[in-house]
């Protein structure tokens, strides 16, 4: 980009049309802020609900949570950044040390907000004002085109979304894990579940090309059955018992449901699929199995760190989610593409 | 009791129609069973959901899951105990080999089962054959007469499920938990956050009696607000956040809607109130909050162990709950005192 008034970045007006157009610069404003020249940034599978449902507006809404970029100037308050440093961002920007972010909660970060809202601006652009940048921005120890990029750019969001739904579905050594949805974030969360030592990894999906690539990623066992059926495939999977851990990312009524019924007695499901449902359903028969219900935005911020030297040392490689990359201005055929399941995650270069 | 041909046992008919009469005498059956005289029951505050819902029928519903009684006489398997043994029972029996009870899970045990169903008795009577005997009943190095008697009984359910609770909720150092109810269950539940270092207790709950043996058992704040307003003064009580903890000890939808929104983000909401609602509200709330939900029928024979020595030792007096005690004739007036609010929990002397 050139630092005049105007860049390029992504606007959706309504369900279906997402447009590539001029918008003011980003620029600092406050003095915590920091400005990041984006080098990579991503579509997410969440931001397919407001392509699917969004009402129309006339001003549109900035669009992107997931980046990667080159910080080109810090404000004053910022300590831990400095310019020419390559960053990662995760899906919300939060300032570290309020009470919440110290808890490990940094999605509800007392004084934290979201991108694309409120003048900030989205990820999938030429740049953009991070606010709270030192509590938001990890600093990255390669080139900025360095082959472990895509893996890297996954921190923001996917990958430490699969690996909350570990946590949430407290996956651990010698237990069973099923991962309810085959997109990027089941993906991640196969990853993660073998990652935190599953004896055995059920993805339930049947897209072949994803299912390949969970199975890579270390899934065990394949159920292409949804439903009533899906939960019965998984229970004579696991001895008649069901999972111990049950990865929900999709947020679909029928996947929440499958996956409370997929999971054993004492066993817990980690929700990051985002609920389509204002409920969960089956609050009697998940609690006279002791089923634990937990998760929701995951904590990116936090698992950067946890992640990155497994990313680093090529252990894990969550880039592999990445089927297709293009420039700014396939972004609104990014998004086609994966509505219509023509990709599993679109990485775009700005 | 005589070991004759009958024995006298509670049995409900229909809503509000308890009565005790004459059944067929407890018997060994199975070489797993054990027969054990009754020396002490208690009403749950559970069974006053059928004392209220019921539908009338004509062979009745033996009553009790509560006891702590004397070892009669034990079948050929039985091998860890002996007539003569003072023991109590968890809520359900257990066989304590099968997947889910070493998974700590003995509340869904395989070969497991409730009192008052399936030709096992209820508690609330002489004598009860205790199916899987070695696995279910602990015995208590007690006399029948001792004045621990009365907490040890809490460890047959009120007790263990308060602690249930409070580790669902993931109570520990340095955390506020909330308990939500101020029946036994819920004074059950200020004992076990205290016991498990919460720093601030806040109990839910509006009744003069109860919230005094609250504050004995270590509550430092009282909520007699309900629904919006409690929330909001847990709130006020906790910087604004919510609690780390809270324990739902009630159960109804206006509850447990109370227990979701007095969680602060990526805390944890502990359920054994039996949901009267099938659905878990706010689902996207929660979500977004990071609040976990977990719960459900307290695996009471895995805490008999680890509660015991507190209770021996007058750490804790979770017996205090009692404030009524009667012969078993008087059981009837027990539910309907129960139920009236004019006792907190009834233990019985057959």
């Amino acid at each position: 980009m050139s630092l005049s008034t105007l860049m390029r970045a992504t606007v959706m007006y309504a369900a279906g049309d997402v447009r590539v157009e001029d918008v003011p610069d980003a620029r600092l404003v406050e003095p915590t802020d920091a400005l990041v020249v984006v080098t990579r940034a991503a579509i997410c599978g969440s931001d397919l609900w407001p392509y699917r449902t969004m009402e129309r507006t006339e001003t549109g809404r900035r669009m992107g949570h997931e980046f990667i970029g080159v910080v080109d100037a810090v404000g004053d308050d910022v300590s831990t950044l400095r310019p020419g440093d390559l960053v990662v961002s995760p899906f919300v920007w939060s300032d570290g040390t309020c009470v919440l972010c110290r808890e490990g909660v940094q999605t509800s970060c007392l004084h934290g907000g979201r991108y694309g809202s409120d003048g900030v601006d989205g990820g999938q652009g030429e740049a953009v004002r991070v606010p709270q940048a030192d509590g938001t921005l990890v600093v990255l120890p390669v080139g900025q085109d360095d082959a472990l990029v895509p893996s890297l750019l996954t921190l923001s969001d996917v990958m430490g979304t699969g690996h909350h739904a570990a946590l949430a579905a407290d996956v651990g050594p010698a237990k069973t894990a099923a991962v309810v949805g085959d997109g990027a974030v089941g993906l991640c969360g196969v990853i993660a579940a073998k990652r935190l030592g599953a004896e055995q990894i059920i993805i339930l999906g049947r897209h072949p090309d994803r299912i390949a690539l969970a199975r890579e990623f270390g899934a065990t066992d394949v159920v292409g059955e949804r439903g009533d059926e899906a939960v019965e495939r998984v229970r004579e999977l696991t001895d008649g018992l069901g999972a111990h851990s049950v990865l929900e990312c999709v947020g679909l009524p029928e996947s929440t449901r499958t996956a409370l019924h997929a999971a054993r007695a004492g066993g817990a499901v980690g929700r990051v699929g985002l609920p389509q449902e204002d409920v969960v359903p089956d609050a009697i028969a998940t609690f006279f199995e002791n089923v634990a219900i937990s998760g929701g935005p995951a904590p990116a911020r936090a698992y950067i760190e946890e992640l990155l030297p497994d990313v680093l040392a090529g252990r894990i490689e969550p880039g592999r989610v990445f089927d297709r990359v293009g420039p700014l201005d396939d972004v609104p055929d990014g998004y086609r593409a994966m509505d219509e399941r023509d990709a599993i995650k679109v990485m775009v270069e700005p």
